[in-house]
């Protein structure tokens, strides 16, 4: 009996807003498992920003190929397992694409498929306790340092890393202001997130309520957006102000960068500008997991999930993050665990 | 008798390009010398971009007021003193303005006027062991932290400051280049400072020539243009690379800044943008004058001095930098000493 494998490949580089078009449906029937092999039904995939720049371009990483599955996180089940290591029932995580199977001998690109911790459910593991919010936890604590009494910015702050970057910045003694899109995601800031204060983007000047705010400037900004959200926290620095560069996704789907006006005031300020990725942390994983697991313990985190269904809305869901309709981390169930397994 | 005291003040806040309408000369008489002030002629001032941002608006100095003496750099001679540690016939340094004469009790806005070390001409310490390299040194050592073998660009490096780091970078074993605008720039930037190669601007793709010099990346940029020529550099950055920003003068005399779109390279390359003031290196001054002064007895610095003369053509030699006429260091003589003294 063969098995199908649906699978979302890449059809061709996106030019402009991402249409359903830039994909297309490439199913294939499952080869028999390999010695040294595992099976992983997929059941959750993750959704993030950087993916558009995976499908796009060489960057820090290599571009997938045309062709190719589309390179995505996600938490499976091991439904059938050649290896001792991985046993079958068990949840893992891992670089696993748009496809409903993986079947390898234990890694995926971007490192090993790893069990997830006892007890953790998909939803945790790859929201607060996931990738976004380790990459926050990063570069709150290695790029910004914080010190307790400052006044910090995070844009982007209802998005999965921007709420946990907020929220671990507040429990770090900082006053924290989130920039927002519309008055939905500006409530969820103060009322759950509970940032300090918010800003509409869509409907306040960004640059006067930073200044209201943190009228003897701004010592943190963590960046997801870029652009003119960027330029009105640059027009806000304190001297000696550190900018963590995570993401600029103003940029990211229609491909028109807003052009940075307001950089001279890294000199006046002498302030840094610096950009990170996750990745090179991925040594130091377990102080974060330790600080995430502490905070989360407290209280004093909480991250939304945004979680959608079904493999068919895939490239739709991935859309969603563009459109500024996801609501905190934006995940897709494909599947149910737990699933019957093969031995 | 009373002495006039010729002065150039700030007629309004430029507007756009630097006009001579933007001044105004407003001659005063010399009060008497007061109990413990030193009276100065000024014998020359030196043309820095910076001073643009001084006359437009607050930024790390207060703005010049309106109908204020320009605040300029200079060289002058002691020509009376009521002070014991200032000698009438001596050279010395401060922050003079555009006038022919200071009188105070030894300091002046930016800091103390002090005696230049024996020996050393006028065009010298303002020129080659002037404030523009020690901004270069500390720019280079500080921030950029060079490895020999690096690769680096420089900007501006006809320039009084990019010629400095230029030089400063290569005595570190490092690879540069320099940018360049204008075919006797280039060749002066590669035949007298002696860096690896040097890209014109205004006749070069700017982009591909710094690829073509370092394909696997540049590790440093020492920045004094910003805008597109800035956005060049980002396109090539290698993995860690550090950007010293130390100016932005294609920004600086239009207001148009041109806004950087390539930051998202800082991301990619994980990779620091940070601004410097050489203010805040003044304590350390020594060893940027100890490290200058040997490399200027080993050969390895000269920055080129383009001195203009006379009183009347102050507004003009300041837009000179503007419009890419300076030759390197731009200063103006105003009086030639040695000057008469009066006690």
């Amino acid at each position: 009996m063969t098995t199908l494998n649906r699978r979302w490949v890449l059809r061709r580089r996106p030019e402009g807003r991402l249409q359903d078009s830039d994909f297309a449906r490439s199913d294939v029937e499952l080869a028999n498992l390999g010695p040294d092999e595992v099976r992983v039904r997929v059941t959750h995939l993750s959704f993030d920003p950087t993916q558009r720049m995976w499908i796009s371009a060489d960057s820090y990483l290599p571009a997938v190929p045309i062709g190719a599955v589309v390179r995505a996180g996600g938490v499976g089940q091991v439904v059938a397992s050649n290896r001792p290591d991985l046993k079958p029932g068990q949840l893992v995580q891992g670089s696993f694409g748009w496809q409903d199977f993986v079947q390898s001998k234990g890694i995926t690109e971007l490192g090993p498929i790893t069990p997830l911790a006892a007890g953790l459910s998909p939803e945790t593991a790859l929201g607060v306790m996931g990738l976004t919010s380790i990459t926050a936890w990063f570069g709150v604590h290695d790029i910004l340092q914080p010190k307790p009494g400052e006044a910090a910015v995070v844009s982007g702050a209802a998005g999965a890393t921007g709420s946990a970057a907020g929220q671990i910045l507040k429990a770090a003694g900082v006053r924290v202001i989130g920039i927002a899109g519309g008055p939905e995601k500006t409530r969820w800031v103060k009322e759950s997130a509970k940032l300090d204060d918010c800003i509409d983007y869509k409907n306040e000047d960004v640059i006067q309520r930073i200044a209201q705010f943190a009228p003897n400037g701004v010592n943190m900004v963590f960046e997801n957006v870029g652009g003119a959200i960027l330029d009105a926290s640059l027009a806000n620095l304190a001297q000696r102000a550190r900018i963590a560069l995570c993401g600029g996704i103003s940029g990211y789907d229609t491909g028109e960068v807003q052009g940075l006006k307001n950089y001279m005031s890294l000199v006046i300020q002498r302030a840094k500008l610096e950009g990170f990725l996750v990745l090179d942390y991925f040594p130091r994983m377990g102080e974060a997991v330790h600080g995430l697991g502490a905070l989360l313990a407290q209280g004093k985190l909480r991250v939304e999930v945004d979680m959608q269904q079904g493999f068919e809305h895939i490239p739709a869901t991935l859309r969603r993050l563009f459109e500024g309709k996801n609501r905190g981390k934006q995940l897709l169930k494909i599947a149910d665990p737990p699933l019957p397994v093969t031995n």
